[in-house]
């Protein structure tokens, strides 16, 4: 089967999620290009909107994600990777998981995990 | 604090997952007006691409998504709703999750889930 990638500026959105917790850790975007490397590869592989590129989640940091499973959803313009975070942290703010932070009714946010990096130290 | 609706043509992607089993369910988008209702509401409500309007979920199947917990990631553009699904289901194909295909690197792809209900009987 193959991916419609005729939506969303020609991306699909990836959603990575703990293989063992199942935390979701982020969701990022991938082009024609690096779903066939993600396959190819066995590592998260997206497509950067800022940068404009292909992006090996990790090669700066080293937290890459390995995955160990995909689906794929009803409509074919979605997947969901299963991953191993390699290092414990998939968000460059040294967060666990991109959604660090809850957000009730009146838009407040609160900070409900513990960071498990110190970004300066890591992104130089 | 206030969501970026400035990227992928207005809306933000949300990531529904069951807030019991962690099973991610389904991924749509919300307009600023979804957003809003969704808040205000406290079930939720997505904008449909292909009918251009608000999309209360389960609105025709009686599947609604009762949200419990809101993530919002760390770039202000995805949210992560933990819902109750009510009926089980939240594909409109009868699936459990939109994610009920594994596929693997040939591209080939498995059904791994078993249908909750007939959509034909749903959707008349």
């Amino acid at each position: 089967m193959e991916l419609d990638f005729t939506k969303t500026e020609g991306l699909i959105p990836a959603i990575a999620q703990d293989y063992e917790t199942g935390d979701v850790l982020m969701l990022a975007y991938m082009s024609r290009d690096s779903w066939d490397e993600t396959l190819r590869s066995g590592m998260a592989t997206y497509f950067s909107r800022s940068r404009q590129k292909l992006w090996k989640k990790g090669e700066t940091s080293g937290n890459l994600q390995k995955v160990k499973e995909i689906r794929v959803d009803c409509d074919d313009d979605t997947v969901l990777l299963k991953v191993e975070q390699i290092g414990g942290a998939s968000c460059h703010l040294g967060y666990k998981s991109c959604f660090f932070r809850t957000i009730d009714q009146n838009k407040k946010t609160t900070i409900v995990e513990e960071k498990q990096f110190d970004p300066k130290e890591v992104y130089k």
